[in-house]
């Protein structure tokens, strides 16, 4: 049975793709990891990917999509739209972060390979944000999407996201009791060359590793 | 407020662009039309968009997912499986002709577009098949896909199926009572200068015109 694994290269993916063949049984070659261009300012998050893909041994494609989406309107997309300090975004339901509909894109691309290549499962790294939010991270965006493609007559498809109720800290610590080599997963928005430690996603990592006292492998300038 | 169509070029969606703008109320201008090319064989039908667009005075978009839609399983994608004849998908609940995720996926994109430009409805040409099926065609199908929209804390998206209960028929009469110019739609899956009238979508055709005694516009080789 192969699965699919959508990795952006980030600290949650990263962590759920040494999950699946470390903890949950799969085998390397049982699944396919799926990352996506598409016009991201932190594009280095591709290069952290191919690296945990190719450390675990595990197929690796990667998909354009910048040519369209560099039009949506988001943060991580159009350098018109400055990337924000978290503490603009605390609360924030929609942060400007958000790039609208992308993680259904997401989603949707990874059941077409999938039930391309047969396989029935793709694993989605959504995790609980601690302080602002997504409405296409949540559980019941998981839920109600599973409830689409539980339609699909021929080969229904089974989304997972088995993160989906851990904060940032427990996929922190998942993260080091699976030795993922941290210094290859990048979280900071801004994709300067070292993080910059003040946007959204960068603060929760931050306060993720404070909590649960471990150190990151991530440079921050 | 904006309204975004997918428009494929073929019967069904042209005629739901025509309708949009002379008897949905809508004002050209208040329309952008997408179409993709996903590697499909019968890519012509892009021409046959264009065209409807540019009559009614109607942005355009075509995006194209062809580099990774080319991998996917279909008859419609794929050189080495042959487009079927009628008698063989008859009462099919997926015939090889279904493209793995593609409405799913076109709708994704049309919301992501949508809430970029700040529009809020998606209207998709869907349309009960008569003589065999797809599950993404599907009222069903619209209405769970709404579920999961409905979901975006800022921008909730309604996605309008008009014609998810009408016979080829129904789209077919409708056509004809809005002056849609049918020489420049295409249904064939062949994708060949004449459409074929052996392929499931241009037997549906050729039935809807013969139940309504009414000429198409098509020319069959």
């Amino acid at each position: 049975m192969k699965a699919i694994v959508i990795l952006s290269g980030g600290l949650d993916s990263s962590t759920l793709l040494h999950y699946l063949v470390k903890k949950d049984g799969l085998t390397p070659s049982e699944v396919v990891a799926i990352s996506f261009n598409y016009g991201q300012r932190h594009l280095k998050e591709i290069e952290c990917a191919k690296f945990q893909c190719s450390e675990l041994g595990i197929e690796h494609k990667i998909i354009n999509l910048s040519d369209f989406m560099k039009d949506y309107k988001s943060a991580l997309t159009q350098n018109s739209i400055d990337v924000p300090n978290i503490k603009d975004v605390l609360g924030d339901p929609q942060p400007v972060t958000y790039v609208p509909y992308r993680n259904q894109l997401f989603l949707t691309i990874a059941c077409g390979v999938a039930e391309s290549i047969g396989a029935e499962q793709v694993f989605f790294g959504a995790q609980m944000h601690d302080l602002y939010g997504y409405w296409d991270t949540t559980k019941e965006f998981v839920e109600r999407i599973n409830e689409v493609v539980s339609l699909n007559r021929k080969n229904p498809m089974v989304i997972l996201a088995p993160f989906a109720n851990f904060s940032k800290a427990n996929v922190a610590k998942l993260a080091i009791q699976l030795n993922v080599d941290l210094s290859h997963t990048t979280s900071c928005y801004n994709g300067k060359e070292k993080a910059c430690g003040t946007c959204p996603t960068c603060s929760e990592r931050i306060k993720a590793f404070k909590e649960i006292g471990e150190k990151d492998g991530v440079e921050y300038g």
